[in-house]
């Protein structure tokens, strides 16, 4: 999950000088904020600070964040998907590989950092609905009425997110993770069938930049046993399942990430401890564990309370 | 689900002249929508046309529709709480209960009647947010931060709900279903602390009254083993997990209803075709199957699609 944003005062105060948009294309301003919880909380690993959709750049889709993304011109028809710019399109991400560059520098050894991107069909989405959506309706309607074009859609995508990729471990990203973050618009079947053979693709085709890979799948407990198909060398968990259930469905060779509910650090500290040592007693059951939130951070977040979490996983 | 709605123009018309609130508030119109799916497809059962939070009218709680629900003065504390109207409540519904009544003459035996509610936490999120939410924060953390706080909101709630549904019963429903559309704002573990055993007494006590009880818990499958924990005698299933994997969990002893995604009607009648008789077919595992959608149809579905969806099922 993005580590640094509003719950902290060190990036409020960064963000009251810059837009969103201005500090995803400014790679110092991505250092910065990528290592303010670093700084703080002594984690074990850094993700660097930028937005999934940073990618619409790439291929002149136009977004605006209010917060919310908002694509004014959404991509449906098939001409409007082959009118895109798709021809090395990852050329134009350089302003995220040099915050990789800037990040590895900052960090100077520190932890790792992880790199990431949305997974196809999450990434699709946003230009498909034209922002963010509760029902997909135009997402499914076109993979239902239109599979082809659909497809179609996805597989430049995922070539896009291929290269991308690769141009972040170029920067020096020690790890990438996957962000499915809307695959439970579709049902289990309709998943398979539509978005999971472009996610399969996108691990193979990332496999071969030899850095793990971290495949995060949420909102749907069904689909964590396709995303357990696929080579990824760690499953994440999100909150919708216990985290020995998470291991029964994926198997005990599987490294896992998760799975603590962020809103449980809007509870008191005896819980926040309970609950984050029930997670670490029970991922010692898979072949390893990364400790993380099973979702992002929420702003209403009190710093202490993250600080008391890192502190009760580092001791349990 | 509810059955009327904006997909149909004989809905669209009724609410060209009234508000969603007048429309709620008047028994005839009821009626009048109810019967306009029955009338129009063949339908084998009929579902009252009505609103989960018709109930905040009893205690005292405004709600305002336009058309997402909006609750002015969220109810947070333990001052506001045990300030709401909390006796004989249900007293306050009779205009439901009318309906029913209305409802049943102009069904004149055709098809049964389903009366139904939310389910308390269900209900309660919408007063402790304020309205419709994402994230469910404030129930989460009421939840997490005062737990005996957030057990006595829905321990009342429950109280009025069972109210409630026996009044429906009264009025001549023959069968009850209890919606629970955000459960899965709850991690598993919280959910079978914090909410099931509002959930089991609100099944628990409307089971004297003798009618059939569906007990629907929406959007995380991992819930669907909880829900069958409970006497409720049919388990509603959401598109968020296969047919057959859902009687796998919840047993071949169990009557089932589900599960179709809604959003299948925006594709071709194929399609339909081939889902809807994959559906029937993987519910003959069941003790029983009540063929349905397994979450509310969009408004931009064309009701000839739904038409040939009732005439696949009834065919198949």
């Amino acid at each position: 999950m993005r580590q640094a944003g509003r719950y902290l005062p060190e990036y409020r105060e960064v963000r009251s000088r810059v837009t969103f948009e201005e500090l995803c294309r400014s790679p110092e301003l991505c250092a910065e904020v990528t290592l303010q919880p670093i700084d703080r909380f002594g984690l074990d690993a850094a993700i660097l600070f930028s937005d999934i959709l940073v990618v619409f750049d790439a291929i002149g889709v136009p977004v605006a964040f209010n917060p919310a993304p908002k694509v004014a011109s959404p991509v449906r028809t098939a001409s409007e998907v082959d009118g895109l710019r798709w021809g090395r399109a990852a050329d134009h991400l350089d302003y995220v590989y040099q915050a990789v560059r800037a990040c590895k520098r900052a960090l100077a050894g520190r932890v790792p950092l992880i790199g990431f991107c949305g997974a196809p069909m999450t990434t699709a989405s946003y230009m498909i609905e034209g922002g963010g959506s509760r029902e997909f309706e135009h997402t499914k309607a076109m993979a239902f009425t239109e599979p082809a074009l659909f497809g179609r859609m996805l597989e430049r995508i995922t070539t896009l997110l291929v290269e991308y990729l690769a141009g972040q471990v170029a920067a020096g990203a020690d790890a990438l993770q996957i962000f499915e973050s809307w695959g439970a618009a579709f049902a289990p079947d309709d998943y398979r069938i539509h978005v999971l053979p472009h996610l399969r693709r996108l691990v193979d085709e990332c496999k071969p930049l030899g850095v793990p890979i971290i495949l995060f799948v949420r909102g749907n407990a069904s689909l964590l046993a396709q995303a357990a198909e696929l080579d990824a060398d760690v499953v994440g968990v999100d909150w919708s399942i216990g985290m020995a259930d998470a291991i029964e469905v994926v198997g005990p060779r599987r490294v896992v990430q998760g799975n603590l509910d962020p809103l449980t650090l809007l509870g008191p500290p005896e819980l926040v401890t309970a609950k984050a040592e029930a997670i670490v007693a029970a991922g010692r059951r898979a072949r390893a564990h990364i400790f993380n939130l099973g979702h992002g951070i929420s702003r209403h977040t009190d710093p202490a309370m993250v600080q008391h979490l890192v502190d009760v996983v580092h001791g349990a």
